[in-house]
């Protein structure tokens, strides 16, 4: 599908179009996970996904092609499909120059800056040291505010001086 | 916001965003109200929409600009906010030259060309006669097909062919 768009002008229009798609149905987040055998005891995990229903997949497969990277999971339970990627490198490489050229339009928009300020500090190794996971923590804390999180910002600083 | 897309070039960039963001979350649909003083005993009525979060009406704002008509409508109970064109004239001259401008790209662009099928029906008045009214029923039922409908199609051909 992807070869169609083989002008600079038409891999333009690609970048404006699934701009607008993700601005819909994508999502960057930033959660913790617990992992007692590194120093600071959590694992920071960025993430840029996409979901999607079963019957709809095509999108998610043109993502695949235009990010050269990214993986698609079933999730059975509410008959949708995630494309997401997880790789920091890929995130810096591919997803955020992406939308660095074809900005997103709403308040998405927000999100997508701190997202990019996380990757950017994990690339500097910043969330295995005390002060660069704390900073990492509060700035994470502030994207997409409307969803719930498994571990509360509170509690993620709390057990984090725990270990210190 | 929309002056700021103040060329030729832009405006196409903010029409290929519009698509991608509508391929994710807009909704072409044809409905049907029961109206016994009509001769054939129903409306047609068909719709372009866009819901969204309370909390992120940007886009929807963006697009009452771009496409200048349709309304946002609140829904307090599943707070949602939805952006709605109703008008037959407003699709046949706004809408639909938009999307053959800017196509979507997963499946929803069969139902975009099913959709633009019932407005130019419409537009010919084929809507208020027996043969026009039953095969836009045929048409509306190839649309959203893993969505509910009120009126199954042998429901509405059935209760239509008692009234003629």
């Amino acid at each position: 599908m992807i070869e169609s768009y083989n002008t600079p002008t038409l891999k333009r229009e690609l970048g404006n179009y699934i701009s607008g798609y993700v601005d819909g149905e994508g999502c960057f987040s930033v959660s913790f996970s617990i992992r007692p055998k590194l120093k600071i005891g959590w694992e920071v995990k960025p993430s840029f996904a996409v979901a999607q229903n079963f019957d709809r997949r095509e999108v998610l497969d043109l993502m695949i092609e235009y990010f050269g990277c990214g993986h698609i999971r079933k999730n059975t339970a509410d008959k949708t499909l995630k494309y997401e990627i997880r790789s920091l490198d890929e995130l810096l490489e591919k997803v955020i120059p992406h939308f660095h050229s074809f900005p997103l339009l709403s308040s998405k928009q927000k999100d997508f800056l701190l997202f990019k300020e996380v990757c950017k500090r994990m690339k500097e190794l910043k969330h295995l040291e005390a002060q660069g996971f704390q900073e990492i923590v509060e700035i994470a804390h502030k994207m997409n505010t409307s969803g719930k999180r498994k571990y509360s910002q509170t509690m993620l600083l709390a057990s984090f001086q725990m270990k210190i």
